[in-house]
């Protein structure tokens, strides 16, 4: 079976990727584009570019999704723009993947009950690296058994925010299942400040930020004699491909709205 | 409530850490010592200076658990002693935990029937490093969605065996989740032999053997333009008392013959 | 001062990364190409578009050189040309940089040879990784004092030979420093073949080859109850534009021909 | 040749190593004890203990130098004490090896004056672990060529200060090197303090504790496309007896003092 699809915002950095990812799959057929404005004419021109199939390309959801008829409507596109045109594939009951973390909750419980009404799958994914969402459910589990645990996360220095959101998640979800305590020496002492980290609930956070490197995190736990440490790297935006395809494959089979690859992932 | 506990094999270095394990947690009580002959006046010698403790010793097991009347038999001594002494246990309903390998499959099944006819807890551990296991539990489950992946294993150089019993047991449960393939070049050459390490069902490992390495392990997995790793480093035998302790709280809660910590790991 | 630079070998992928470096460094200007043939029209249409900048294009390194007189000819082509077009370029007293190993003993020699009669620097380059370079010294100063080690060399798995070239060159430079021993436990034994490596003069060499995989390398000492680990992850071509950068600057002091820069490495 | 030696504080967990190692080096005879006082019977005792050969244990370091004559005396008592003994050993010609950092700059001067006024060895090694020392000064080295670092350092979580001397040591010798610079970007900001570590002349340190680390430092670098990493792993007390073995055979060949065993490494 050919899976017909739709992606909305082919010019972004994630789109231009999903393009390669879809033509190489031949499993997957790219029958639409959906943009801005067809009045436009570079980016019309760009696009005709990045692909040499003729692909139809259009500025009007409800036309788009009429005239393809695609299995499956992918969004890389922005959060408002993302809410409109999901909501009018939901409702013509084409399932939907949308990449992008910034609907708001009233936005994703709509189109949550529109979902359910027409029994039609959606998957929200602010993060496709499947690797890094690994990492945070194995460092959940491991939380469990091993309290005492440090994040390094490690950036290129053009990043401006430290920790980042993905340290951030990790340990919010490992706050879930570890019991609360107290780490280090009772009486610890910065010899030079910040020396220990950022803390977040008893857990240390450090941020590393280098020419070079490119997107790295490694969760630490301790225990007496032994260490457990769980590591991803992510290259470039080509990580997140095997999470798109791996979405689109889920939301064939979904008849409702999930947020969040983590749900999709089966550990047994 | 106090969990009363009889060992067996005190002397060994395992007996040696775990005395020095149940001394410390205030909720274990050591009654009793079973140990080979009580006529051995050297090893008695030792042995009480083991502990401060005046603890009683035994080397009939009938009469050590009758007299004793403990919660959780734990057995460090070789496989038929475990068979026999266990056996022992199970029959007068004590819980057992047994901490070696050796035991005939025949063997583990009796332990199993009597387990279940007394509806006593028995747990068989070959490896109580909890880490260690976790490691093989999150490699396993990420086989299923990262084929592509090569353990390396690092040990001291008194080691004979190379890859370690750890790698090959870890990519035996890598099996049963990874779809089979083919991994590196289809053309890939060995310049020097044995470069690419030794293969299992198409998964690579490599054995580091060097002064100053204890005992680690990491399995790598790689897709497009990301790596997950999980490593596990253990640094002497404490690393293993965390899993015993672990183990004692487990098997009061136990009716039946559990065989290996993994499955006792609860992963949600 | 401004250096002025031609380029021979614009198109290929170090070609392109070496125009984007010399036009982001104010001391350095590109006044030339040099290319096999200005008849190729698609050649000419491509290098034109690699630069805004109104740049002379030559397929003659003698017209080239005599034009546009500049202080260092960057050779990026392959083994026949560099040496035609280097042995034009150190006659002329234009200093050369060349980064290819493919020269014969011969004619490096010879050039070696112009070099010093006309006192004009050149070096030639198999390896412009600055970071790769250090790993390699830094590896070769520790094998004297620990003899003890093994090579980890991870690499993509489009790579077909295994071990790497780095690895191998970074055994043969520690061989040099290395108090000769073998390594392991003499009775070691590998239950699956392969699972100790390739061996090159007693020291162990693993390769592991995974997508997602770059160009890592990590040189592992061991002692007793210490380790020293010395790494390496090239992450792409611009690691190298780091080292080429330095190797013009370098060029411009020098009187002579180096060839490979670790012997333009200042340790103290 | 045997080299014969004194040893001044047998009873420290230095001094404890310090005997085996001497003892399984066939080079190396032990022929003398220092200890602080003969009639602390309990200290006497213990020291028979340590070791099955018949030594001599003197409390008068004059006595003991003159009666025993040694080739080279090792003093892992405490600073005051060391200076003493030290002195009346170099003032008799007998060289000298100090394992501890305490000496004022004053009593360290003194020494090195006599040790020139008789042409006499003596090495003052505040750290005996040669795979952190050439850590340091591979770090001092790579600090020249990429002015991008920073420090990971990992302790046990019963260690009070952070970040560790040792940290503070490696960027302290990479300041000599490395060319001034503010690292990151120039607008980062800490959404969480402490998250990017604590900062020395730019460069940043970042301090992990956890159960079951032992003592590890990694130093990091960061350039365009590539990353350079330097680690050292100590795992117990023995580690630090190859480096004391290396000062031995050292401070033979010495006629002054040297202060670090920095400056004993031959890095061409």
């Amino acid at each position: 079976m050919t899976i017909k699809i739709v992606l909305g915002g082919p010019r972004g950095n994630m789109g231009k990727e999903a393009i390669t990812m879809i033509e190489e799959e031949s499993q997957f057929s790219l029958v639409g584009f959906l943009v801005r404005s067809l009045e436009d004419t570079d980016a019309i021109h760009e696009i005709r570019s990045l692909t040499n199939d003729k692909i139809n390309i259009y500025d009007n959801a409800t036309q788009c999704f009429q005239s393809e008829n695609p299995d499956v409507y992918i969004d890389l596109t922005v959060a408002n723009a993302a809410y409109k045109h999901s909501k009018e594939a939901l409702n013509q009951q084409i399932r939907v993947v949308i990449g992008t973390s910034g609907l708001s909750t009233q936005q994703v419980d709509e189109l949550s009950a529109i979902a359910d009404v027409h029994q039609t799958g959606c998957i929200i994914a602010p993060n496709f690296a499947l690797g890094s969402i690994l990492m945070m459910l194995f460092s959940q589990m491991a939380a469990k058994y091993f309290p005492d645990v440090e994040v390094i996360e490690k950036h290129h220095d053009g990043k401006i925010d430290a920790p980042s959101g993905t340290a951030v998640k990790t340990v919010e979800m490992m706050k879930e299942t570890r019991e609360k305590k107290r780490q280090g020496h009772p009486n610890e002492h910065e010899v030079l400040t910040g020396a220990r980290g950022a803390d977040y609930d008893g857990m240390k956070i450090h941020s590393m930020r280098l020419p070079g490197l490119i997107a790295h995190q490694e969760v630490v736990f301790g225990s007496k004699s032994q260490l457990l440490s769980i590591k991803h790297d992510a290259f470039d935006r080509k990580a997140y491909m095997e999470g798109l395809h791996f979405t689109v494959l889920e939301v064939m089979k979904l008849k409702e709205l999930i947020y969040g690859l983590e749900h999709l992932i089966e550990l047994d």
